[in-house]
């Protein structure tokens, strides 16, 4: 039925399961043509109306890379003030590994994304979709290849794009950490630290209409 | 280096760029356990701060299946007229296939997201991304299993949202189209149709800053 084994199959499925959300690195450095590999799993995302709405930002210059550990640091105590009661839980977190991962980069939108229409009339976010398609894709190649990825979001957007001299227009999304690990986590990393927990699929799946308890229980055991 | 065998790296690259926006599809049920793996491989995606934003609906009815078929249709027409001089080709192209794939799903985003603040305080459309790096594992899952997968985001959601009792402040962001097909596209269909073409990823890759053009064509070969 697929052009796909189902050793290939079962290899996708713990891929899918594996991947996780470092914070962690060894420093040493990924090699180019890697990088390149990883940049092209990306580019093969889907898009709304194929727009491909996102770039890409390799960071080289530590200078640059020590700026933005600190907008990311800023960002970091501000969210622990506005989360109230758990600040403090919330800054024993390792949340990002921007000073000592193998290869940052930046991933955002493109400027003039106002002509494509095809898929965003009534919902012009679907270019963070496709962003966001395409950094899953990137990471799950990264993975694969036994290299860690980390999203982190910390951070003001305007302020990101003025110091990479990015157009008005343009945005900022993710900075993504990539490098080798000792281990990937063998559980999220926020669940380990007992900041959240997964849900049952269960609680997430609904039959045609929208109802609390979700119904799909009976069928997804 | 890697826990994934070189076999297993190179079938996780094809299966990148075997997947394909799909619209054409046979009408062939899909068995529930297979649709629940495909659920639970959307459940593996990463969540801003793991908040697990997203929520699935399963259209079961068929009276249903047609009225979003309906809303569709609707803005199809509306996109076709905002595009102005392109409406016409527009309107030749297939753009969904709801009435024929073999299972609908609809992906929103569960209501009450705004007491997670974790990696949102500046970009609270994080969510956003989270749902849709799930919707792109749930694609990959089903391209690995012979399913062929269409996303669609013409419609108006407010109207989704309340033709599926969805509760205020939840938002469905995609209707999802299952199903086997006869062959996957080639290429993108849109690019097939000549819509738009693929861009170089040279020309999508910056170093340390934004520049046009982009800089990294040298190291990307």
């Amino acid at each position: 039925m697929s052009d796909f084994t189902r050793d290939e199959i079962d290899a996708v499925y713990r891929l899918l399961a594996a991947r996780r959300d470092m914070r962690h690195f060894l420093s040493d450095p990924l090699d180019s043509a890697l990088l390149g590999r990883l940049l092209a799993a990306a580019h093969l995302a889907p898009s709304v109306g194929l727009m491909q709405p996102w770039r890409f930002i390799h960071i080289c210059d530590r200078a640059l890379r020590t700026r933005i550990h600190a907008l990311v640091e800023q960002e970091r105590v501000r969210t622990a003030q506005a989360l109230g009661e758990r600040d403090q839980e919330f800054m024993r977190l390792k949340v990002e590994g921007i000073l000592e991962c193998g290869a940052l980069l930046v991933a955002g939108l493109a400027p003039d994304r106002d002509k494509h229409v095809f898929g965003r009339r009534t919902m012009p976010e679907m270019d963070l979709a496709s962003v966001a398609c395409a950094i899953q894709n990137l990471w799950l190649a990264a993975r694969a290849e036994g290299v860690g990825m980390g999203w982190v979001s910390l951070f003001e957007p305007e302020a990101l794009r003025e110091l990479l001299r990015m157009p008005i227009g343009s945005r900022p999304v993710a900075v993504l950490c990539l490098g080798y690990v000792s281990e990937f986590y063998p559980r999220p990393m926020l669940e380990i630290s007992a900041w959240a927990q997964r849900c049952s699929l269960k609680t997430l799946v609904h039959i045609d209409h929208w109802s609390e308890p979700p119904e799909l229980g009976a069928s997804l055991s």
